[in-house]
């Protein structure tokens, strides 16, 4: 058991004897393991999941309500922290966000629970809400949060609306990322994409 | 039999007698009726489809070669035609062409085959790659060639990537349809955007 199992969950709370972590990673890491296996979402029962984490099926049943919970862990668990933030301008927080999103992206091109699994589970719309409110809301909350101290400290338009914005800031690496599997991610797309919407299309002497 | 049955096919070519038209019509309508009753796209099997569409499997195979190359003709028809551009300026062009994506993704919030099955079609790289390159990729081309004549009239900065700069506009567009289903799409998104990019998020004294 290593040290981390004694830390309390990223939640902030403490929940169980420690033990109980180790038992929860290993269910986690069963079922990501049956994912990158190949394994579709559909044909994962809580019997094959208890069988592969080498507990009964009660142990899982004591954790989580049933299998979309449980699904929603393991994608939470698969999904890259979020970034830490330089703070030095609104600028350079949108490009450490973005840069996050496009290593995001470069990771789902190889990982399957972030590629197939990520299209399987937007066919069921209770798993899907379940991944907005937990992965994709707070990470929208963060971009929202920088573009708003931009707005205060002057550098953003007074005028803009800010959920469009935050749009307008991921939407290209998203498409890029999500929908274009070939698409190129160089390394400058993140400075690249924040510039070109700081400084608009308009020609200089337009 | 309605006399577009007789009008050549969308890509300028006539093939066989206008019946086969209707023929091949029937089967796609069939395909799609299913898909919008529910039916997975992996339970679809050629038997199924033809009983439906009240044909013989040989049918089927006279036309395609098998089940991926059918699902991408039934992507096809159940996708709208794309938009004509005004040409009056690159701005308007733009405007038009994510007017089409709003109502695409509006379309897709009540059609089982633009979102399920769009989301399916997802974890078959086979298919996608040719829904890619039957639909995705054409509309692609109208907003780079909208991009380039911009470009050519003086209406966009000579410096950016064209390729980046299609992705910057419809990025916005293509989250809130694809990955947000709550999220707003109001009347006014595709000039909101249009013009947010043009002008840049720089305040205007700044």
């Amino acid at each position: 058991m290593s040290p981390a199992d004694t830390e309390p969950r990223q939640d902030g709370t403490a929940r169980g004897r420690p033990r109980s972590e180790a038992v929860e990673r290993a269910i986690i890491e069963g079922v990501m393991k049956l994912l990158e296996d190949g394994v579709p979402l559909a044909e994962l029962s809580i019997e094959r999941i208890a069988r592969t984490a080498g507990v009964g099926k009660a142990t899982i049943y004591r954790r989580w309500s049933g299998k979309e919970e449980l699904f929603v862990d393991v994608m939470r668990a698969a999904e890259p922290p979020d970034p830490q933030l330089p703070g030095t301008s609104m600028r350079d927080d949108l490009v450490v966000l973005l840069e996050a999103l496009r290593r995001r992206g470069l990771a789902g091109r190889t990982s399957a629970i972030l590629h197939n699994v990520h299209a399987q589970m937007k066919s069921s719309p209770n798993l899907w809400a379940a991944y907005h409110d937990t992965v994709i809301l707070p990470r929208r909350r963060l971009g929202l949060d920088v573009l708003r101290r931009g707005r205060e400290n002057g550098e953003l338009r007074a005028d803009v609306d800010l959920e469009l914005l935050n749009d307008i800031v991921v939407g290209p690496v998203l498409v890029r990322t999500l929908m274009r599997p070939d698409a190129d991610l160089p390394d400058d797309l993140a400075e690249r994409v924040v510039d070109t919407l700081l400084q608009g299309l308009r020609p200089v002497n337009g």
